[in-house]
């Protein structure tokens, strides 16, 4: 145990708030790749990458603070935990995007759009969560909303991988399709354990 | 660091018991899918549902419990470790029953009733181990057992990999019924997660 | 909280070193595997399976060490998380060896022998990072080293991915090599954590 210097512990907050608006973009990326030829997937492509290495930044910047800060406003595996999260949501994404190019998909199917909505929604309701933080208001109704679009998010899932397996596909196409259907899952997954992760933090400080 | 109440912390130990007695109810779940015919498939997902349901109110009274008690008769770190691979546990037996029936798989390879007697016996081991918590007896046995059992699932579930991509299934098939030797093979290193998280708090406690 | 005896927590750097060491030995075995025709292939997956128990004998003495030493020389969590990190890596490189015997692999894809180069790279450097431990001496450029392997490794594997799903297989080979191909992966992941947590460390050091 050593002490540690807190010259601006409080913004925290701040960053938290800008790796969750980061997701917002990410989200509003994935929506434009849906309807993409394949030059504009490309494009979308490079923008995605730009916002992930913007969202490392942020990632970066908590865990210096959280390292080198004697007093935090929550436990500190709290706030290792949420800024991991929100770190994995946008690689998640990423990943999305970067295998649709990759495996030069044809079309993504039915459903990915259905995904991609709630992903969208989610980081919606989580960058309007997190300035939150500092007050804890409002906070039950964002993780309830969250959890039930986690729960969506897997009947959505499971259903794209019965058509997936339904024998309309190549076996080829199902495993390239399969694997960014997953990783739009993970994305969904992710977005719990950060409103899981802020139910935690609310519940110590009630 | 806030002062907590602590109106009932030795429930933990109860609370435990009764999530691992719940995954004695999901492994015999598992059992009965075996044999089961496709009518009676569907009736066996809504009971592992309504099992899950049950686990998921167990998992949140221990969080409940955690968040909101000074003194825990555990590390706090080490309570969570074993709520949450409690949990997991009966998401993979509830996912792998799910599939089954949303993938219309016709037979379970020859394997998976290895897979699921090895988590029968792991279930039963893990709900007599759990109210020795208090006293901290026979725990070594036990997770000696649960990791035997686990080196064991996992030899089962390679073979079982092995066989499916022999050649004697369409790869379709392949990939609908290796998602779901999968998600059992993760049930069984999930009860390896809670046998390590006990051996970790008996060791503190020696 | 209780006492606990210290009688060698110093010992701590030489388990790490060992640890480390026996990944260098690990990936030397991989490369070996890369040029291996059937008969040798089964004698290099009997060397790591030695080499894994080896490696979790240091893994144990660690947690041993962990659980019953009062001080350590850094927090907890992060002795806990570098240690499970080591044992993962070596645990990803047994399962390469043991899926490619399993699965009678007629030969790993072009871009296998970078994966593995790239492993190896990575664990001479973890293996000369951990004496450094001690001083903190020199682990910047270690910590960045990796997470630029770590990079090139995710590169890679997309890259491999692509060359998989490309037609030149038939799909249940795709199935049996992509297995391997993303245990490499977690592997290279794995190396990362380690380097994230000395990051951790040495920044609280600091």
């Amino acid at each position: 145990m050593r002490i540690r210097l807190t010259p601006r512990e409080t913004s925290f907050y701040d960053l938290f708030a800008s790796s969750a608006s980061n997701l917002v973009t990410g989200s509003k990326l994935l929506l434009e790749l849906l309807g993409a030829d394949v030059a504009a997937r490309a494009e979308i492509a490079d923008r995605m990458r730009a916002a992930e290495h913007a969202g490392d930044e942020f990632t970066h910047a908590i865990f210096h603070q959280l390292n080198s800060s004697f007093i935090t406003p929550f436990d500190r595996e709290d706030i290792y935990a949420l800024a991991s999260s929100l770190d994995d949501i946008m690689d998640f994404m990423e990943e999305a995007v970067d295998l649709t190019v990759l495996y030069e998909v044809e079309s993504l199917p039915k459903g990915v759009e259905q995904q991609i909505e709630v992903l969208a929604r989610a980081a919606e309701l989580t960058a309007a969560a997190m300035p939150n933080l500092r007050t804890m208001d409002n906070l039950t109704e964002y993780w309830i909303e969250v959890n039930r679009l986690e729960n969506q998010a897997d009947q959505i899932h499971r259903k794209l991988l019965a058509r997936l397996f339904s024998g309309e596909y190549e076996a080829i196409e199902v495993l390239k399709l399969k694997q960014i259907v997953d990783v739009l899952e993970e994305a969904a997954d992710a977005f719990e354990h950060v409103a899981n992760t802020v139910e935690t933090i609310a519940v110590k400080e009630s």
